[in-house]
Parts: C-alpha cells; sequence; structure tokens
C-alpha cells in the first residue's frame, strides 16, 4: 500500500534531502528505517523538494510503498522511532498506488530566516547572520518584482524549462528577525537562496527593485550566482493536488 | 579595568559554563579569548550564574580585567571574533574595580522550553518535548503556589542558606510551545530544572497546586528529585544593582 507523510528535519548534518553514496542524507534515513520494518519490500522514499545540503524542512511530504501489516498509526510511530534525533515523520496517509509527491504537489512554501543584529549562536542554526540593518520595505519591493509567470534563468540553474511561476515573495521583520517568505508552484534547483542573495542586496542598499527586474529580464546569473547560505532555508509547507479546473472555480466562487 | 559584558550561548557542546579540567567549558572560551588579547593580564572571567551543562543563555553577564590599549568597542569585536560559533559577547561596559557579577546580580530570569506535540528535530535542540498535552492553567496555578520567600530545600541541592526569594513564576503557552518564566533573587543549584520537573507533572495530571504546596512545606526533595532536561532552559536576563532604599522608592513613586 502506497503512503503519504509529512518529514521534518534538521538539515546541519545532512548532506541533502537525495541519496548519494557515501554521505549522510535524509532519504537515506527514511530508507533505513522503512527497510527495517518491511524487509521484503521496496523501501525507496520519493519526496516533493530536494532539498539541499543544509537546507531545513518542517513540511517536506514523502511517499513510499509499505506492504507489512501495521496500521497507519502503528506505522508512523515505528518509523519515528527508528529514526535518527534530526528527522521526524508525521502520521502516514494512504495514496493511490504510483502516487509521486514531486509531480502532485501543486506549489511548495519555503522561508528563509534572517538574523538581523549581532551574532547570536542561539540562532545562527537555523537563519542567517546579517549585521547591518536592513530596509524590509525596498526588500518587499524588490521581491514583488519576481512575482508571476517568468523564465527565472537569472535566478537558478535550468535543466529544461527555466520558466516558472512564483505565487508570492514576502519579506517580514518580526524585531531583529526578517523572514522571507517565497512560494512558487515549483522551484530551479538553487533558486530560493539565489532570490534571497539578491533581496538582501536591495536590503543593504546595494540594489533596488528596478536593478532585480533587469536583472529577471537579463537572464545572466544575478550577482554572478551568489547565493545565500542553507542554514536559513526551510521547506515550510508542499500543497497536494492538480490545479482547480475553470468549472470548479466557478462552482466554488462563481455562485451567488 | 574591569569590564562587564552580555554573553549568549548555545550549552549544547558545553559541560556548562564552570571551567573543569579536561571539558569544554564556556568560561574556559572566555578565558582563552581574552589571553589572547591581553597576555600579560589576568584572563579570570566571573558571571552571574553558572549555569550547568547543557543549559543555554542570551544574557548571561560576566566580568572581567583588561590592562590593554583597545576601547571597550574594539575590546568587544575582538573577543567576539576570538569566540568559537556557539558563544557571542556584547560590548563590554566599565564597572568599578572589584565588581562582581555574581554579587552584583538583583535577580536573574531563567526560561523553561517545552514544545508540547510530536517529535519535532528542529525545536528539540532548544525545547524539551513532551507529547501529551499540558493543562498550562493548572500548571500556573501550581507554579503560584513557589512565589515569595520560601525554604526551597524540595527543589535544590543546598549549600549554605535553603531560603530564597522568587518573584514569579509565569507558564504560557503559544501554540504548542509552553514557556515556564522564573523569575529569582538567585536560585540553589538544579532548582529552576527541579521545579519544571513538578510543574510537568502537573501539567500532565499527575500532581495539583495543593501537593506543590505540600512538598514545598515537607522540603524533602520532591519528585525524588527529579530534573527536567537540561536542553530547555536558559538564562535570559540577569538585572544589576543593589536594591532601591525605602527613600528612592518613595522619591521615585511617592511623589504627587
Amino acid at each position: 500500500m502506497r503512503y503519504r507523510a509529512r518529514v521534518e528535519y534538521d538539515g546541519t548534518d545532512f548532506a541533502g534531502f537525495q541519496v548519494q553514496p557515501g554521505r549522510r542524507t535524509v532519504q537515506g534515513e527514511l530508507e533505513a528505517a522503512l527497510a527495517r520494518l518491511d524487509p521484503s519490500g521496496s523501501s525507496r522514499v520519493e519526496a516533493a523538494g530536494r532539498t539541499d545540503a543544509g537546507v531545513h524542512a518542517t513540511g517536506q511530504v514523502i511517499a513510499f510503498t509499505y506492504r507489512g501489516r501495521a496500521s497507519a498509526v502503528e506505522l508512523g510511530r515505528a518509523l519515528d522511532a527508528l529514526l535518527p534525533m534530526d528527522v521526524s515523520i508525521g502520521r502516514p496517509i494512504r495514496v493511490p498506488d504510483g502516487f509521486n509527491p514531486r509531480f502532485a504537489a501543486r506549489y511548495r512554501e519555503y522561508r528563509y530566516t534572517v538574523w538581523n543584529g549581532p551574532r547570536s549562536p542561539l540562532r545562527e542554526r537555523q537563519a542567517f547572520g546579517v549585521r547591518d540593518p536592513l530596509d524590509v520595505a525596498a526588500m518587499a519591493r524588490a521581491g514583488s518584482v519576481l512575482e508571476g509567470r517568468h523564465d527565472f534563468s537569472a535566478f537558478g540553474a535550468t535543466g529544461r524549462s527555466p520558466v516558472r511561476t512564483v505565487h508570492a515573495v514576502r519579506v517580514t521583520r518580526r524585531g531583529r528577525i526578517v523572514t522571507i517568505d517565497v512560494t512558487a508552484d515549483s522551484f530551479l534547483r538553487g533558486m530560493v537562496r539565489r532570490i534571497v542573495a539578491v533581496l538582501l542586496e536591495v536590503g543593504l542598499g546595494e540594489m533596488n527593485a528596478t536593478g532585480v527586474a533587469a536583472a529577471l529580464v537579463a537572464g545572466r546569473p544575478a550577482l554572478d550566482g551568489a547565493s545565500a547560505p542553507a542554514q536559513g532555508l526551510c521547506l515550510r509547507r508542499v500543497v497536494l493536488g492538480r490545479p482547480p479546473l475553470v468549472d470548479e472555480v466557478q462552482g466554488e466562487y462563481g455562485e451567488p
């Protein structure tokens, strides 16, 4: 039977989500736990987002096939107990055979956290420290330039098509914590951290919204491909499901 | 010249604040950094609170003597640059010779953080995870029993006098995060974590405010000396200065 489940991890001590020979990965830990529960089955784990080394997740979604006898609740508890301290798994939910979260994901929400103040040992494991004051209003203006359907070659490595739809870029401050939330249907490799690197330049007064718009249009790597450090990034949410059809949208919102 | 400074640390990889032979300590790291800046001077560092192994601090206060030529701002930056990732120091402030933060501290504020939900790898480095729901109102009622001047033998190792004045015990919930803030003039060894262990029993319905009051009066180690884990505890603030004299209080508040 096929299941999906929410997974959280502290990315600090991982070489990323995806299995790599001889490296500690989140996928490797999940597959090892699953193989112990279901030695006869396939322990292959698929994920909605292949996060890079050092990137965290609170809302990663994985899928796997399990042929044992445990109920979903028992399976979740058993897997969680077998996982190391820095990975946890929620209650598995039945999905159709062949379900793959990578293709089922409608959009993904990433949050980048900046600690905007003097060095703070208790915060910098999950945030990037920037000492000089950031102009959050300017960052928000520049971020909104990126919203919509664009060729994002300036902000990420391109495999096939560099066109992505960014739903929202929100920049907010709460005291010394500045958060940059980016939601998109999907992302190019390294895209969020490259966007953040550019928005930090804007926050420090080295660039403005017009410059960001020009970089987007130019399509060459912005800031020579500079990227904000991994520890500030977290995959917060994956929303599943196909886009609503026009009729459904009308049915939902169009009736009096 | 004598200085005080605020110090923050992630206690995870330290055997506590105080120097111990062959162990990594916060005091040891601070004294090593100071010795590099002032090789001819004494590098002895005093602290307001000798936190245990694994306990964090955002508002520890230290004092030290420095005979070099750097200004306070330069000294702070140089020390901060020499310290490891998990300790930071703020700007030093001149204090009279002989100033010792342990005796100058008027009161101390500790916060204990509980993650009240399923296992959360990104939170449990700085919080203690409790899966079963906690009754925060009952914990707050039981905590208030401890406020005031009491013999706290039930909640800590006693060196000399076990009498301490607890100003406030506040228990609050924000979503799944439950915080227990304890303010006192000073604390017995292990006192906050023992109070928290008892309040968690109350939160789980195993004990009530009457039981806490009885334990306080009995003076024998409550819960056989059980203690909440170190990673949830953080020294947040040390307030310095002697208590105000009656005349000063009248001068400040008593005038029309």
